[in-house]
């Protein structure tokens, strides 16, 4: 699976597309930074995994977006 | 300044609209949960101060999709 990378950036590589939101406890939303070049999105999952989530993908901004949109509707 | 809620949820109150993008190291979006039920963003800043953002308002949902959008454009 997507491996952590120690030291500048969470995430070694691209991340996933797809994680179903019903699974997502947490979204991390990290802008680029002196330390990490690139930005990341870090989702916890209510099992306590935490992947990388691939933040050029359509699907990771929509699912973000979805997330948003709930609470909109609150 | 808003409070952490010790306990359930993080935020205690409504939190504010608006913060510099400039300013912010990380976002948390945490969905509704068993634990809090209402969903939360966190915005943790350079600083290392953490505030409640308000999900409802569309400054704050406008502030996430622009770090999003930057994010599609690298």
């Amino acid at each position: 699976q997507n491996k952590f990378h120690r030291g500048r950036c969470f995430c070694a590589d691209k991340g996933v597309d797809v994680v179903l939101l019903k699974n997502i406890e947490k979204f991390e939303i990290i802008p680029a930074s002196p330390s990490c070049g690139k930005q990341e999105i870090i989702v916890t999952l209510k099992s306590a995994e935490r992947k990388c989530m691939n933040p050029e993908s359509k699907l990771t901004q929509n699912l973000i977006k979805r997330a948003l949109g709930k609470m909109a509707r609150q």
